[in-house]
């Protein structure tokens, strides 16, 4: 038995948790901010069998991995709306930082 | 030393949290939600001398184990509240999941 | 590696982080209360090279040990503000609770 604790994006939160439960793997998500990665991001503690570490971490990858995506700007407050014309702009979203932690031993009540 | 993470229902957490005071065991709670649990859970964190844990695990089992509950189910909305005759249902409240982790080191300051 | 858990007063959670940041550790805030300290604790979750725990912990130690404050006490309620001469009162602020803990493996993805 491992503690996987995994800092993820709030916006993958969701797709992960969902991802996990999907192959019967048990989260908990705890609110945290800040510091490992930018604002807004949350805490999955997912109990997790030796055997089964490999895959929770294939799917934290395949969930929340670092990556960049192309965001329309919004436009400037007090700009001319008529001749302004969105750039999208490249931003960096997602990113998983992974603590494995040994367990000297499980209950469940 | 060991560090014991207990995921408890919310409804039990203040009855178990006053049961390890009680008893001199110190815990922090950390909101959590959703995964081993139903919605509205609540994650403590207690230290715990080797000697102490399953102390602390028969104080957790006590205060959060799996039970069944008979609860009286809200009358139906738009029903005919006269003939309405509320038949209790059982619900399945509580469980805890335990985590006991090893620690290295502790301090206080 | 190891993650350092560290219970700390809300006040001064901020003050560590930015310290903790200053010298490139990095740190997840969890929202927490009670237990370990007075209501209102934060707790950060700090991933750490084991070179580094001992400058960690003095940086924890620095900026949230246990000491004491003269704070002016509130005015009671319906007293004579008049003659009524707030004498400084000793209240006691800060604390660490710290577990170090070992980590198994470490992710970045
Ligand atoms: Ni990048
Ligand atoms: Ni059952
Ligand atoms: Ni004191």
């Amino acid at each position: 038995m491992r503690l996987i604790l995994a800092i993820v994006q709030d916006k993958d939160s969701n797709r992960l948790s969902d991802a996990l439960t999907e192959e019967n793997f048990k989260s908990t998500k705890l609110s945290s901010s800040g510091g490992f990665l930018k604002e807004g991001n949350t805490t999955l503690m997912i109990g997790c069998d030796d055997d089964d570490i490999d895959r929770a971490l294939e799917i934290i990858k395949d969930n929340c991995s670092h990556r960049e995506q192309m965001v329309a700007p919004i436009s400037p407050m007090g700009g001319n709306a008529d001749s302004y014309i969105p750039k999208p702009v490249k931003v960096e979203v997602g990113g998983a930082t992974v603590f494995v932690l040994p367990v000297d031993a499980f209950h469940q009540f």
